[in-house]
């Protein structure tokens, strides 16, 4: 069954092609506009162009933003997209203009439910996919069900919240959340609050760089070369990122939680599953590199196209 | 349809005729012993006295102890119970005794089955109940289910961990769980901080008493009676309640939370139903007292027997 499979993120438009959950088309890219209008014209425009090179059953698009229980449209407040976006009725809209299924689904629940089918997850029965990004997204798969909650805004992982008193700021307006210390961006703030704390702060890799430049990738690299304040920084979000799975590991008691997101490659995954199984009091899981690849969200929401509409 | 509904705790064993989620009979207890062939023996009296004054249908246990997806016997370690208790095949053992179908459920799982079917959450469809006793314990029902996990060790909501840095330490050996802080014993050692970090520590409660001998009933009563130091560590406690809470909210997006436990009656449902929808990122949800009562663990295994076995 081929399936124009759709991401649309705060930067950037994809399509393509999906038959069984692989991408058999090239792949169209686009820029987001900010403008709810102008993001429909496109994906109406790529689904035109899919439609004109395959046999197209279904629209399945994955979106930045929490999509209601029906799969029909996005509910509240979505990021970097326009402040109207969720008012676009997409399955309406799609179905009345193309005359085939159309289904919406968040990007991160919907990389999840890819991992899940055939990804990392494959062949498991309950799996969370946790993306450390920018932010910290998921997604939670049980018994092959993605968990919506009530609302369909279920799966936010990124704001279980690690601490009491209010120590760092999250982009919710909370303190403290998951986000703001596992994300690409919480890593940064790790790496300054450490650099200031420190009074004689030297690292090796500052040669050329101030301490306020250094980067996550940075900081990576370091510790690779055995810096020794890279080595702290790094073992503090390293830390971060383990107390933050550990509490989904004792509530859920998963089989596995893959890892998706640009810090995934940057994971000691045999280190960090041995961490979290030892201080979990549920039973022991697998901690996984997610496989689906970077067009996980549009694949994931193509694989739930045919489940829901076979 | 008549079930004997048993209670396996720590400290005592109950059981009682059940049906429809009532107790239609006078309720039996006995104390807990510490020896696993001496519960069985108090188990199978219990059930024998019962089947003497109904048509008993079916035995349903709820029990201390993650209990395994067949519902037939306890997984792992359980608190207060003998070290080979998990090694007891209850399902088997009391269906071949009887020759009635028995099932075993963890009794803070039943609890929010009870809850979920007759109690607080009726008629609604994902709830979460939360126990504020000794230790802090929980069940996740989505879509009518027991969120069991891989083995059945799901719904440990007393570890989820509010802490980055060790700083309380927790029963289960880690530090900064919800139990450590949530808990009537977590209440106490917040008591216990805040009256050792102030230097002229004073409290118009404490004419009779030791600070150390403060417990957590006396501040809740300084704190009604308008006693500063009382404000200040049942308002601290109140915090942490709100922040495990909203972990939750925002991963399971629930129709509501429900609290029971010894400690559900001094919780100010209004102000924290409030508190929390305004930190969530999720969809705003209800925080409900438990209605269940004090058996609500064997009242929840006898409604999941009729769910399962007619």
């Amino acid at each position: 069954m081929k399936i124009a499979g759709i991401d649309i993120g705060g930067t950037k438009i994809s399509g393509a092609v999906i038959e069984n959950g692989e991408i058999i088309s090239e792949i169209i890219k686009e820029k987001t506009p900010y403008n709810s209008q102008k993001i429909i014209e496109i994906v109406f425009d790529i689904v035109e162009k899919l439609l004109n090179i395959a046999d197209i059953k279904a629209i399945a698009i994955a979106t930045a933003g929490a999509v209601n229980n029906d799969n029909s449209r996005v509910i509240g407040s979505t990021g970097n997209l326009p402040k109207d976006y969720p008012d676009i009725e997409f399955k309406k809209i799609f179905e009345e203009k193309f005359n085939i299924p159309c289904i919406i689904e968040n990007d991160a629940n919907a990389a999840a439910f890819a991992e899940y089918k055939i990804g990392a997850a494959k062949g498991s029965q309950s799996s969370i996919t946790v993306t450390l990004g920018t932010g910290v997204g998921g997604g939670i798969i049980l018994d092959g069900k993605i968990l919506k909650g009530k609302s369909g805004a279920a799966g936010e992982v990124g704001h279980l919240m690690l601490g009491i008193k209010p120590e760092r700021s999250c982009t919710c307006g909370e303190y403290n959340c998951f986000e703001a210390y596992g994300s690409g961006t919480g890593f940064r703030r790790t790496i300054q609050e450490l650099s200031s704390m420190l009074p004689e702060f030297k690292t090796s890799i500052l040669s050329d760089k101030t301490k306020e430049e250094l980067t996550t990738f940075d900081v990576i690299a370091g510790y690779k070369n055995g810096d020794e304040f890279c080595k702290i920084a790094y073992e503090t979000w390293e830390n971060e990122i383990i107390i933050g799975l550990t509490s989904l590991a004792n509530i859920f008691d998963p089989d596995n939680i893959v890892i998706s997101g640009g810090l995934s490659g940057e994971v000691n995954y045999e280190k960090i599953e041995k961490t979290i199984n030892d201080k979990i009091v549920t039973t022991p899981l697998k901690i996984l590199p997610a496989k689906a690849g970077n067009y996980a969200g549009m694949i994931g929401a193509a694989l739930l196209a045919e489940d829901k509409l076979v």
